[in-house]
């Protein structure tokens, strides 16, 4: 066969011409022999077979229908999309219609260049999203009036959750938040779950009636509320203070270019959702969640967040700033779990502001503003139902007394094509938003049976020239509320209006980047796989993405069809029973599991099981979700071979077997090896009475080998975004299912609407705003599985064995595998050890990834899961080719390494100044090595050099330089000009 | 007001938030202001009524609809696309269906990386699409076994029309051409057309039964047939050579991987489209056509030619080939008028074989091909129908006998959602393609009254192993026709078969190159202005995308909607009376123009009116499409105000005045002038008896200010993908509609199906194979249109006089304005004149424009209309910034020739080095000035820098040492890696 060659799969099913699964893979038939000859096997079966124990080897292929064609699954996808109806969605309730200005979703949402991208670790190869990120919180701090805020959170329900355990700790005293009464339901239902879990004690009251009661840690005040209105917080911010109590606004941010800022109101924190900012409604999710606090407690607020600093050459650079707070180090010590966030959907929020720009902002707000108020006018002048809303931004809620005549009402404005909110029995809310018309409003006072009608022109002549950047007319909000203070007053708000230069600044940003459409990006235990355009394609259809996530079952029947297709693949895939996708990112996913399993115990009366084994070698966010769901983490050891430590975990489950709650393990542990020993562990945890927990982070590397709901597990959580082809986004779209054997069915997350879970009641508590979680991107993963059938996955998995052991076999020599399994294989990835390297001469595992830069690649996962080494995962999508440029460079490296102290100090070394920019080698260059050799240190990077924007950054001085908004841009232009 | 604000336009209309006018035109309100200051006035109307002359202004606004928001227009979109019915083509006849691969519709057919970029006249910045378009060559090439393709033409239709002109001139003997019976009628309709203007004789015969008749130039055979049939052609070549005649093969990319190459049955040349190597049916286009000649006519061929030379470092660079050969060079001399031909149409087929590679593309074809005998042998075992079609390919004709019997087969296959062809009176045709499948198959079997089912799973089987990359089952072919030879062995073709593979290939290749997604393109003549992605996103919508071109009138109902109001929209622009939509380039266009011209003297009895007068400044396009029409060329001088010289026209208007057929003028003037005589200047030719052809190549500088159905002429064509927004795709898509006053109505091209035109009768002579041309990209400018409306597009010409007049005023001082008008003003670009520095210092116009890619811009247009000059035309799109961007770069250009005998000598001036790839500035640096001064000679640049992939390109070196096929990989190697 010829290097083009097909079919590395066995036949394509029925008629199929060429199978999918032959584009995601990316070893062509020819090379996947050159490789298997490496490693001295005949075929990827053998190999796997040799790679996974026998015992937990999966018996019978997936049962999952034939591989589809591309054409065929958006055949198919259109036809399930079919059966949603896309109506005028005025359900508000948290979410709200918008519009993704089209050059921002065809040059983000639909490009790979910004989806493809990993959380920005590497800051060096990342300015580009970074900056955009910067922007996000820029806006967040500009409208909320706080000075820092993160970028981002996962939706509003869980930022509220956020800062209520934020107040709680930074108070270090009470036990009671009181949440106003205004705050959304679902909002309400999600921190009582984290309640539950974590013992303190939730009150409902109207807080703009003021502050009642004792041992308060904080409040939460709606700001609008749920129901539309927009309340003074003033006694009851006063009361807070009193008590030493801490004031969270839950606020939207477009409100807030009218409103006084949360900050001016008296918060410490203020959370919400970006969503309006030009996300779609997604059936729910993902959307990026915000929070901003005040100085004092900027050390504590969970999430990510980007800083300015400066790269060696003193240029300004942005990187993750204060990491040391984040749930990933901190570990048991941890108090918040997120880590993805919805990154990408941050981007588009803060891409939405810089192409409005804050005179823009006002505009809409504006106009959605005054089609509340032309609305609210013309029911109150109609009598037919009373305004119960006094002041409000754009939701206006409608008392309509008698029995039915509320749901009546949304019945009618159905049947008009409009979805409107039935907010209990006696009240309809109306929830405006930008894509909204006069033709809308007119449209539902027709079928509330009103006769006015707004008038076009008047309504069109009376938006010109009310409002300047800060001035606006905002006749039903109270004349105290109103905001005086400017906002995105940075020129880069102010610069990019028109869409040529909307255009350049995302190709601008996204050059400086490398995503996946540049560069294998071998991220250790992050699996970064082909996110292919056929899955991706139908995230954008208008009939996925702009289904409110509350709109009646009767318009939704196409995404309860696909959601409930996926649940059903994901349970033949894991081996469980059964599957909740509400988790909106992994961290989520350990969360649902782990409550699971607390809330599994509580009901059969034993609430002292609360210790959970987690192995030392696990990744931090596991700690930190086991101390989110209440639970005591014990740390289990590690043998010398990198496996769990049995005799330690024998001990540990004596010391605390009548508090035995469970373990978390990773499979393939994080070591990326096949641990025989699996089903043993499994099986003494069970036998003292604890529940397994296996950490689906890895799935991928058993993915139709075999199953961990067969071989032990009874519950796992799986990243989408990892083993299903979601793409990372610069660090979201996450979505983290839970998986579950059936006795752990009871205790999956609800739907946080349920009147149960609003009052706190009931097992299966929520872990996000929405049913659904991240419902948007379901798409993605749901194709994926249908273009690759069972054989297809499996067939991946075999792959992805195939590429880890090739490269570790193939880089051994150079750099010390640090693991195996007994069949001297690795799993999916291979650690390559440094620490000898490093103790000789000085070059760290960090000098490697910042020299792999200069070479064009993305660096390998850095000291984790063991200091001083790279964890390296190519996974299946790579071909021989990108992996043996990878293993080219590496051993160039290598020989670098070797000439440290014979051709130059280590401190004068490529690797110690590495990465090189394209200014760095201009005209006074002093380094022993060239500057060809610094930019150029293989052949084949001449016609595709990526050169990184800065140096390498000194994140140090920048979290002792705190600064996390756009710099001005005179810090720029001083940085290049001064030496020219 | 802030640099924010918003409104340059008067307010929205209705309840609008913002006019999308504010986000297609650059200059926010603030910056209009400051840069109409800077011109010395108040108004944006002042400039404009001081720019166009008083006697052609318009008088009244134009009557369009209120503007539409992105959102309406998308919505709106929809709903038309909701008129057209997909359904599944088996029409043939050209247009077969295809699958676009989803990773090339998304990563070039979606991205303005690769659909802003301008033709690669400047091949430093273009070697990206260069490559593509090489590829492109090389697959023609390839299948068609003829050692010199181009890239690309227009349509099949047209492509053979170019290779019997070229048959004509390159026998020079012989008067008549014989078009084989089994030509397309489309195809023989348009050949009938030129034919008529040319002077020619077209014979219809079956040339598989050899050649009969004397005075033959040249004959065309089809291979496969319309019919479907395939057919050898020994005889009629052999005919062909005895007579000195030329043989020209129409076949089909696919049908080639098991066909004979045109090459080995005798061909000398081949043609044919593109289309179904991955192209949407596109509702008849736009397709790319292509052309392979044997090595003795290469310099004669019509079309652009990629060949491979060399930079001034010796490294293998890519750049357009033989231009002396081209239209715009040869002028009243040329032999075609083909430029703007289907560029990104060529890449997108030139990829579709990049991704399949030869193994694929056998196979696709193989399983067609067996789809098609499935289907035969089920109609033969029936004896419902006889199989006319003894060899075969794809395509199957039944006989159907019987009154109305083939009729009412067509008509039962639709009613089951399949198009298949009437064929006539008793045949229909079935052509079959990539998408469909064995259901289809069977559908259509039992929508024609036909028991018999073909077993999917038997087909399946039988699928696998049936061929190697050269060995297929081909059991309706005749054995002697079968290939044998090898194709696209070339490793680009089997290298990129993964998706991911597949797109960083499309990333590397677009990242090599300069579009408007990273600099504004000056290009005086091109206007290249915003592609907006409200405009762009519909085209690939399956409903407007997958349409054929002769589907029924009622699956059309949209496309015709829309095709209609784009026509009255553009009437309403120009002042005519009447559009026609389906010229596929401006050439085509301008051809179409005055073959109405020459067609009303004709039918005036007017036969002798064959003089068109054109002025020397005119486009060289102007004089070639004239040639075409068999029009007589009459030069007419330029006055040294760049005007047309009155004098002389009065006297070749009496020289000429019983054959003058009309004139051919360009306004504004191509060197940017609103010329004040222009009424006059109709006004003679009109009392003269001839007609006035308007270029409207310019017309984006009287959109909404002036029309020139108004202001005297009589016919104009347009080309949309300048003035209405239709990307440039590199080279193509082109849409050239000609609009006319209603006495040239009669004139305008007819549908090329029509049997009148196919007999090679009639008046509307067709200028394209299909009637609406490129249809597939009209979307865009309807688009425009309805966002824009007709004050928005009024603005949008007064905003590029705003732009150009900016720029001339801003830089006259450093390089003379050659030409402006009586108001001191320029139009919508102006012409900096270099040659007196040129004569002071050696440094060139084109020494300016490859230093301008240094400074990170395309060059603006050199040596047109006047050599040793550069023709700058920023278009509305562009913003303040970018504009001073720009006129920074060049004052800074303008020191650095100024230093040139001072500093260093010309020969060692960064302006003769330029441009400098970052290999050149590594560690070997001789030049008197410094590498930054080289590569970052400006701040600003170092965030956004773009380095050229090759230094300066010898182009003479190329056409003395011409290649045009795919170098091999060793080449680049050697280049770089000799001083590595």
């Amino acid at each position: 066969m010829t290097a083009g060659s097909l079919a590395h799969t066995s036949a394509p099913t029925g008629d199929a011409p060429r199978p999918f699964s032959d584009r995601h893979i990316g070893p062509r038939a020819g090379q996947v022999g050159q490789m298997l000859q490496t490693l001295g096997f005949d075929s990827l079966e053998a190999l796997s077979t040799a790679a996974v124990p026998e015992n937990i080897q999966q018996a019978a292929p997936l049962r999952m229908a034939p591989a589809m064609t591309e054409s065929e699954v958006l055949a198919k996808l259109r036809e399930i999309a079919g059966r949603n109806v896309v109506r005028t969605q005025m359900i508000g309730q948290g979410y709200s219609d918008t519009i993704t200005p089209p050059v921002i979703r065809r040059n983000v949402v639909e490009n790979p260049a910004w989806y493809t991208a990993y959380t920005p670790y590497q800051p060096e190869i990342s300015q580009g999203r970074l900056e955009a990120l910067l922007n996000f919180q820029n806006v967040v701090q500009d409208l909320t009036g706080l000075p820092v805020a993160n970028a981002s959170l996962l939706d509003e329900a869980t930022a509220v959750a956020e800062a209520v355990l934020l107040m709680r700790r930074a108070t270090k005293k009470g036990s009671v938040v009181v949440l106003d009464s205004e705050l959304h339901p679902q909002v309400i239902a999600v921190v009582r779950s984290r309640a539950i879990a974590m013992d303190f004690r939730v009150q409902i009251a109207d807080l703009s009636q003021g502050l009642v009661g004792e041992d308060v840690f904080g409040i939460v005040c709606a700001q609008p509320g749920t129901s539309g209105a927009v309340r003074s917080f003033t006694d009851a911010v006063a009361g807070a203070k009193e008590r030493g109590a801490l004031v969270t606004f839950a606020a939207d941010l477009l409100a807030l270019t009218f409103l006084q800022t949360p900050g001016a109101q008296g918060a410490d924190i203020a959370v919400g959702s970006a969503q309006r900012f030009g996300v779609p409604l997604f059936f729910g999710g993902p959307h990026a969640g915000f929070m901003a606090v005040n100085d004092k407690l900027r050390r504590q607020m969970p999430g990510r967040l980007v800083g300015v600093s400066k790269d060696v050459d003193g240029k300004p650079a942005y990187r993750l700033a204060l990491q040391t707070r984040e749930q990933h180090i901190r570990r048991e010590k941890a108090t918040s779990n997120i880590c993805t966030a919805q990154a990408l959907l941050a981007v588009v929020a803060s891409m939405y502001a810089v192409y409005h720009g804050p005179v823009g902002l006002t505009r809409i707000a504006s106009r959605i503003h005054r089609l509340a108020v032309s609305f609210a006018e013309a029911v109150r002048a109609s009598g037919v139902a009373a305004v119960t809303t006094e002041h409000f931004f754009d939701t206006v809620t409608l008392e309509i007394p008698g029995e039915g005549a509320a749901a009546a009402a949304v019945a009618a404005a159905e049947a008009a094509g409009i979805n409107i909110r039935l907010f209990d029995a006696t009240h309809v809310s109306v929830s405006f938003g930008e894509p909204h018309t006069v033709a809308d409003v007119n449209t539902l006072l027709g079928a509330l049976g009103i006769d006015a009608r707004v008038d076009v022109e008047a309504f069109g002549a009376a938006g010109h020239g009310t409002f300047g950047a800060a001035h606006i007319a905002a006749p039903q909000l109270p004349e105290a509320l109103l905001r005086t203070s400017e906002f995105l007053t940075h020129p880069v708000f102010n610069t990019h209006g028109s869409e040529t230069m909307m255009m350049r600044y995302l190709r601008t940003l996204s050059d400086r980047d490398l995503a996946l459409d540049r560069t294998m990006i071998p991220l250790g235990s992050c699996t970064m796989k082909l996110n292919a355009v056929a899955e991706m394609e139908a995230i954008t259809w208008p009939e996925f993405a702009s289904i409110h996530p509350f709109a009646p079952e009767s318009q939704t029947a196409g995404w309860r069809e696909l959601t409930a297709d996926l649940e059903n693949m994901l349970v033949e895939v894991t081996g469980y029973d059964r599957v909740s996708l509400q988790p909106n990112a992994g961290s989520q996913g350990e969360l649902a599991g782990l409550l699971a399993i607390r809330q599994y115990h509580l009901a059969n009366g034993d609430a002292d099981r609360t210790v959970v084994l987690i192995p030392q070698s696990a990744h931090g966010t596991n700690a930190a979700s086991a101390v989110l769901a209440g639970l005591d983490v014990v740390v289990v050891g590690t043998a010398s071979d990198g496996s769990i430590d049995l005799e330690d975990l024998d001990a540990k489950i004596e010391k605390h077997k009548d508090r035995l709650a469970g373990i978390m393990i990773t499979y393939p542990s994080t070591h990326g090896v096949y641990e025989e020993a699996v089903s043993d562990v499994c099986a003494r945890i069970h036998d003292a009475g604890g529940q397994v927990y296996v950490d689906g982070a890895n799935l991928n590397a058993l993915v139709g080998l075999a199953q961990p709901g067969k071989f032990g597990g009874d519950v796992s959580h799986l990243n989408l975004h990892k083993t299903f082809c979601i793409p990372h986004g610069g660090g979201g779209p996450g979505v983290g299912p839970v998986a579950v054997r059936e006795h752990l069915a009871p205790f999956l997350p609800g739907d946080p609407r349920d009147a149960e879970l609003v009052n706190g009641e009931g097992t299966a508590l929520p872990v996000s705003g929405s049913l659904l979680g991240s419902a948007g991107v379901l798409p993605i993963s749901w194709a994926y599985l249908k273009l690759m059938g069972g054989e297809g996955v499996t067939e991946a998995t075999r792959s992805a064995l195939l590429g880890a052991n090739y490269i570790a076999a193939s880089l051994r020599e150079d750099f010390p595998v640090l693991y195996t399994g007994d069949s001297g294989l690795v799993a999916h990835e291979c650690i390559l050890d440094l620490r000898e390297l490093t103790a000789r001469t000085g070059v760290t595992a960090e000098d490697v990834t910042k020299r792999l830069i200069d070479y064009g690649f993305h660096a390998p996962t850095l000291a984790f899961p063991v200091a001083g080494t790279l964890m390296v995962e190519p996974t299946e999508s790579e071909d021989k080719g990108e992996l043996d440029r990878f293993i080219t460079a590496m051993k160039h490296i290598r020989a670098e390494i070797d000439a440290v102290g014979t051709d130059y100090p280590y401190e004068e070394s490529p690797l110690h100044h590495a990465p090189h920019t394209a200014t760095s080698v201009m005209d006074d260059w002093d380094k022993p090595y060239s500057r060809k050799t610094a930019v150029f240190p293989v052949h084949g990077l001449e016609l595709t050099k990526y050169f990184p924007p800065v140096r390498r950054i000194d994140g140090a001085f920048g979290d002792r330089n705190f600064a996390c908004s756009c710099p001005p841009p005179e810090a720029f232009a001083s940085a290049f000009g001064e030496d020219a």
